[in-house]
């Protein structure tokens, strides 16, 4: 008996647990407070950051609150990065403010800090003890937050992302607990973005949306999650690097950041941020610049392993967002180019159009450093996700194709 | 100035709030009983139906509740679109066992039933007293459901479809508090349908994805659920109508159908739900087989308002998918047929393959009757979302379309 072969769905068996709430459009911040109430908020702490405080949007946050007639305690101390000490700080403040609610309005900073600030405000001890999976020791207190960069999908995930203040590792703390009950999606919000912000966020949620789409941990779930955010970002990106206030364009990139982040939360990430976070710790080298450089290679180095997965990705890109090289091509009937090299073109030509480094030497990395660097992404977790295998060797390799492409 | 075009992704504003955890995977069903007390569970009311009791599926169920030291009180006597008077009966039986949970296993109507207990169990009064929207009186108790058809997505949804014993009018009684806390997803309980029942509740289920893809009140997440939900249902059906046992197409189909469902949570559906219940209601015609005839006029109906949509679930319809004359005209390199056209094609194509009729009039539908019909159908509230607009006029023409097509 023959059997019909089924389409390139995966059906892997899954079990998702969706728990945020989105709230989406332009103007939705002002349901802060009506949303903070019917939660069940009196006494709230906002976390944000300073850059963020200098934009107006969070006057109009405290605002919604005091009509709510909810309580609000400000924390704008939140650093890049948040460490171990922004935790700490944030705790003591919403001790004595005996807070019952949190909120963040931010970068993946902010949202990731209010996070950390969860976990130990409702657990005691310190951060450190909830590195890994699982680890809140209880109820949670409820979380809205509001992202103004479309970036890294913090809202979508219930992992926190702190460094240890002294060490600077990451650690990843994670519990279903600590999702948002309300992700509040304006896109307003993230008009105010310097450019080169809106440059390194995009393309680190662009990197998401590819990435996920083809780690070992794909699922159908993750993959419609992956597909949606690429369409959304493939789209946006480009214009809103052009018209900073394309308000549409800014929602979709909104959108896709946050699509994204919930593919992640289903599927994790691969070699390119393996790669990454190294670039970042050794030479403080932004995270969507690292991500940037990188990603157009490990696209093809992944492409014989998974051009099925990519090819369904390139199909949704617009024929005027396929590289020159890719439309000179198809052009001139000669043979097509495969789906990872359109893929990677793409991002080659946003990360141009952004006006990143598109090497590391721009950036000071020295080739003597390249094995050193390798062996710090071989021991990163996420690299073991990546859906072709990679090992100190190969991921010294992808360093040195980035080293002066 | 001039502003890039953003793509065809629909930006209106939406709020979605996803209740529902999925687990999928063949065998998942033996998850029931740790998920039940995960959940809280200690005295269980069942909610199944005579066939499927007779399938094996509840002995498993039964089974896998008792190894995990969860009480359960069987009620087997849900019938096909029930009625207020199920629901009465079910009510009684969960008093009698002081029920602290639900349980639904079975096709749309367990499901059905067993919500619209949950309404009157912990709210008191009459179903009647929960038709509309968010009319629960009070927190309501934890539902676990496993669907053993591939059809109405009940599982997805906070509505439950209860008729009046008497009238016969079916009242929609929705609140989030009714939405399933799991939806257990496995492949395995749909393998033993009947063929006509894997006919029509995957028909209905493909009209589910291609109505909400198009109604007014479609956005971003409903869309990227319909889209989720075409592609599989279309890779899916015209193999589980030839091979029943194939549990990759099964899971798809089931997959498919849950998706759809989400998807009218969040959008709604179209006219040809409107014209199908009159059907139903006068002549007794299987809800999948009134929509299996009206829905390809539907969509050639809506085809000038929502060719662009139609146009993005055609696209990912596999070549040997499209029906015989959408193929030969390509192949003659003729004049390419429309999108809506495509589709209408595609779905007549499906319901030739389940042997379900295709015109009105051989299921004894009368001439004389359709504007009769035509006016039981212009006040069905889902009629309203209908993306080109219907009246008594247009919906006696559809209906005279579909007489001997
Ligand atoms: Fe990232
Ligand atoms: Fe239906």
């Amino acid at each position: 008996m023959t059997t019909r072969a089924l389409g390139s769905e995966l059906l892997e068996p899954f079990d998702c647990n969706p728990l945020t709430r989105v709230v989406y459009g332009p103007g939705s911040i002002l349901q802060l407070g009506k949303l903070a109430r019917d939660y069940g908020a009196s006494r709230v702490v906002l976390f944000t950051d300073s850059g963020i405080l200098a934009t107006g949007h969070i006057d109009r946050c405290l605002q919604s609150l005091q009509a709510a007639g909810v309580a609000t305690t400000l924390f704008s101390g939140v650093h890049p990065n948040p460490s171990s000490d922004d935790v700490d700080q944030g705790v003591q403040v919403a001790r004595e403010a005996q807070a019952d609610f949190l909120i963040a309005v931010g970068g993946g900073s902010s949202i990731d800090c209010a996070k950390g600030v969860n976990f130990v405000l409702t657990g005691g001890g310190t951060i450190h003890d909830y590195w890994g999976v699982g680890k809140a020791r209880g109820p949670m207190l409820p979380l809205i937050v509001a992202p103004t960069t479309a970036g890294t999908g913090s809202e979508a995930q219930s992992y926190a992302l702190i460094s240890d203040a002294k060490t600077h590792v990451k650690m990843a703390c994670g519990d279903q607990r600590a999702s948002c009950k309300v992700a509040i999606l304006d896109p307003e919000l993230t008009v105010s973005m310097p450019r080169s912000v809106t440059a390194a966020t995009g393309i680190d949620a662009l990197s998401h949306a590819i990435e996920s789409h083809v780690t070992t941990r794909r699922n159908s779930v993750s993959q419609s999650f992956s597909r949606r955010a690429f369409r959304l970002l493939s789209q946006a990106l480009p214009i809103v690097l052009d018209e900073p206030a394309h308000l549409p364009a800014r929602g979709a990139a909104l959108l896709g950041a946050h699509w994204a982040g919930a593919a992640i939360e289903n599927s994790m990430l691969g070699a390119t941020h393996a790669l990454a976070n190294p670039l970042t710790a050794t030479y403080g080298i932004t995270h969507g610049v690292a991500i940037g450089i990188m990603l157009p290679h490990v696209i093809r180095y992944n492409e014989p392993a998974v051009s099925g997965l990519y090819a369904e990705l390139a199909a949704t890109l617009p024929c005027d967002a396929k590289s020159d090289r890719a439309q000179g091509r198809e052009k001139q009937g000669g043979e097509k180019l495969k789906a990872g090299e359109i893929l990677a073109g793409f991002v080659e030509q946003v990360v141009r159009q952004a006006g990143q480094p598109t090497n590391l030497l721009e950036l000071g990395v020295e080739e003597s450093r390249l094995n050193e660097l390798a062996q710090a992404a071989a021991v990163q977790w996420t690299g073991t996700f990546n859906p072709r295998p990679v090992d100190v060797n190969s991921l010294e390799e992808l360093y040195r194709c980035a080293l002066s492409h």
